[in-house]
């Protein structure tokens, strides 16, 4: 499992048209999730891979800005894992239970990787934290629209909408805490048992 | 609200005796949660209530001693909020929605303090964690026990009680991440949605 979270952020960096960029972007993830941005020297990435401090400069302007693309990669490819979900067919619980298997099962199998995205974001400069807030809206639209659609066919009943969809994201999110190969539960158990949950917290119940 | 929590802190750290070891406990969960650990030097938390760095090592045999000092009291607090609810009467279903309530509204009223007992304890020497850890397996058990109940007596249906029981927590405790005290609902409205929402997905449905 760890070996195809790595082959995945390598992939994840593929925007970064450097080999050295990519580098240095896995081993920015890697120390980030270990002491966090602050706790994190330039030194501490370069060594990782080999090289001096001023090489992270060659590639990235500060180690905010490394840190900048690493959570903006990491939120366009958990967005995608909810979005490619979106477009299954099926009926309303089919669908958010797609969407729950595929967001929680994404925390899970990039739980290094997603503790950077959702615990280091605060060190980034204002600007940079209201560009990610932008996509991140975006979470909420996916899961809103089919508890909204379950709700209008009757397969589900919501007193309040937004609250569950909060309640849904946040429950995936918070797998990136917790999350330990070594637990007992692979990222695909998490994301069935997530799926079924979350199914039953929104169905109709007569 | 936000002066509720700073007298809540106060208490908090009441088994500190002296009073400049509370305000320094106090001045470490506003570093430390805005800073993170490894971001805070203890000339950062002494500045905040106007001492020189030296008066933390009057206090504390270093700042892994101040973060363990709240980190502990903050694992023992949130146990206590769990527990009382546990304690009172009514169905499993009346007792569940209590304790979520209770471990919900605690983790947003509280949410700085929650912060830094969730995501800066791997800063801790690995006895320290272990410490916790013991605590933080009780918080499974009353969440557990109560499950156990409502399926024995058929209020509940659970195919997975001790995954119902991880992601009861996990939604609880990632309030810590996403509360703000102006996005709009009260610590004790995301209680009261936590709650209800949580009794829906464990409930029986025909």
């Amino acid at each position: 499992m760890a070996s195809k979270a790595i082959e995945h952020e390598e992939s994840l960096f593929d925007g970064l048209h450097a080999p050295r960029a990519r580098e240095l972007a896995i081993a920015g993830v890697e120390c980030f999730a270990a002491k966090g941005f602050y706790g994190t020297t330039t030194r501490d990435i370069a060594g990782r891979v080999g090289l001096s401090p001023a090489a992270v400069y060659v590639h990235f302007p500060s180690k905010a800005d490394l840190l900048y693309t690493i959570t903006k990669a990491g939120h366009e490819d958990a967005l995608a894992a909810l979005t490619a979900a979106e477009g299954q067919e099926g009926t309303p619980g089919q669908r958010l239970e797609g969407m729950v298997f595929s967001f929680a099962t994404w925390h899970a199998r990039n739980h290094r990787l997603a503790k950077v995205v959702q615990y280091e974001q605060d060190a980034l400069p204002v600007e940079r934290r209201n560009e990610l807030s932008t996509i991140r809206r975006r979470f909420r639209k996916p899961i809103e629209a089919v508890i909204h659609e379950g709700v209008e066919n009757g397969e589900f009943a919501v007193p309040d909408i937004s609250g569950a969809a909060l309640a849904i994201l946040s429950l995936c999110i918070d797998v990136a805490r917790w999350y330990s190969p070594s637990g007992g539960r692979s990222p695909e158990d998490v994301g069935r048992l997530y799926a079924d949950l979350m199914y039953r917290m929104v169905r109709n119940s007569p």
